[in-house]
């Protein structure tokens, strides 16, 4: 499987600001550009975190789903949530019927949050014991022919990506604001590492809206 | 007075790891790139958070002080520390003799502290009640005669001078790894804005070494 993490930060490196709103840090060019790295992919990927904060649909714009159908592949791709207990709403706008939806959940997630879920139509994926195992989880992902997984956020599940030495690649935008905020979400937190950091490579190097994306390759 | 923040960040934003040691994050060119923004620098400052953890000596390369003294400027820039409570340690290299030093305290540090600290051949100058009032500080340094002020972190006291409106330029190497981390000190910590974000405008884009230099302006 081929994992790329997108995702938009400020000049600091926040994905949003202490109050987890969703902040206007792109523009209408990366907009464009995330929708073809979407369209280009099997599933796009989000925590818990970002569902609850932001009820992210993460489909595809009109013309781009029609271009998908046309060369046989679904209209959007699948949508995944990495989310151990199953919080995710009934109600949330990534479990609709606009595309198929995986919820990997572990071993400690009630059943009747299970049961509820699967009645939106969503696959349930059990991988982990108290949190998702995110290697078994892709795994499981791959059998399903997911070959192409883009990860969107937020700072929480990128961290353990990288963690579990899963990612292939990550582009960042980089936008013209400072946000601030020991307790703000960057894009990768977690436990952090305090060595062995993951290593890069810088690959492109692109000014796009007012801001700049910035390409790198993990270092195997 | 003209601020100019610089920092080196890995490409998570962060600006060490939650160890708050020192990484290293840049190479070669971005080192002497820094040394030239110091020689021309009237003053270079970071906060106590900065001097406790790597204990920096804010000089300039033998070749530099050479450059600045033929010039007719001191061999090495004025150092700042903004230091509430006077806890900078007398041994600490930033109160050495090697150029003049300043530690902006506030009226809560103890006076044997900055007895102690005078002692070391430095300049107390006292602004604010229980924290460093930093427009009231950065006047008094510009009575002084300093006039370009380089700023090089930590988070804490960036993020400050962010938000009393005191920044005009901020660059930022951003380097090939990924540090991650909830509790890793970022470019900009504090309590973090929540609307009002400062405005930046990207002035260039160079790669160095095996990152990129980021250069914005702040909008006014
Ligand atoms: N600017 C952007 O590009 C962008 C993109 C996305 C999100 N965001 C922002 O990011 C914020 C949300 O980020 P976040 O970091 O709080 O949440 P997140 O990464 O979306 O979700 C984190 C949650 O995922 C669950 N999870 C399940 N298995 C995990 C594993 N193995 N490792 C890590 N997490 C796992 C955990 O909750 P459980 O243990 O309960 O499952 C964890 O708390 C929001 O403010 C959102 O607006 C911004
Ligand atoms: N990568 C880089 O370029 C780079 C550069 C510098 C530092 N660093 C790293 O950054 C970390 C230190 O950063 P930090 O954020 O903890 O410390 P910091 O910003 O250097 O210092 C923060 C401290 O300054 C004092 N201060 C006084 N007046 C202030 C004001 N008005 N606003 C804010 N602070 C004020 C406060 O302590 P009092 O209230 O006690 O005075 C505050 O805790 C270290 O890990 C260091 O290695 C990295």
């Amino acid at each position: 499987m081929h994992v790329l993490v997108n995702a938009a930060t400020s000049a600091d490196g926040k994905l949003s600001s202490r109050r987890r709103e969703q902040i206007a840090i792109s523009g209408p060019a990366d907009f464009d550009r995330v929708d073809s790295l979407r369209a280009d992919s099997d599933a796009v990927m989000v925590g818990i975190g970002t569902v609850l904060a932001d009820d992210p649909h993460l489909t595809v714009n009109e013309s781009t789903s029609v271009a998908r159908e046309e060369r046989g592949d679904p209209s959007h791709p699948a949508r995944v949530v990495a989310d151990s207990r199953a919080r995710t709403p009934s109600d949330a706008r990534i479990v609709d019927d606009a595309a198929t939806t995986y919820l990997l959940v572990s071993e400690a997630a009630p059943t009747d949050r299970i049961k509820a879920l699967r009645e939106t139509g969503a696959e349930v994926i059990v991988a982990g014991e108290e949190r998702v195992a995110l290697p078994e989880a892709l795994s499981e992902l791959e059998s399903r022919e997911i070959e192409r997984l883009m990860v969107e956020g937020g700072g929480e599940l990128i961290f353990s990506l990288f963690e579990a030495g899963l990612v292939d690649k990550l582009s960042v935008f980089v936008g013209p604001l400072v946000i601030g905020g020991r307790e703000a979400p960057t894009l990768a937190d977690g436990e952090g590492f305090v060595d062995g950091f993951p290593d890069l490579s810088l690959e492109s190097v692109e000014r796009i809206d007012a801001g700049v994306l910035l390409r790198w390759r993990v270092r195997p």
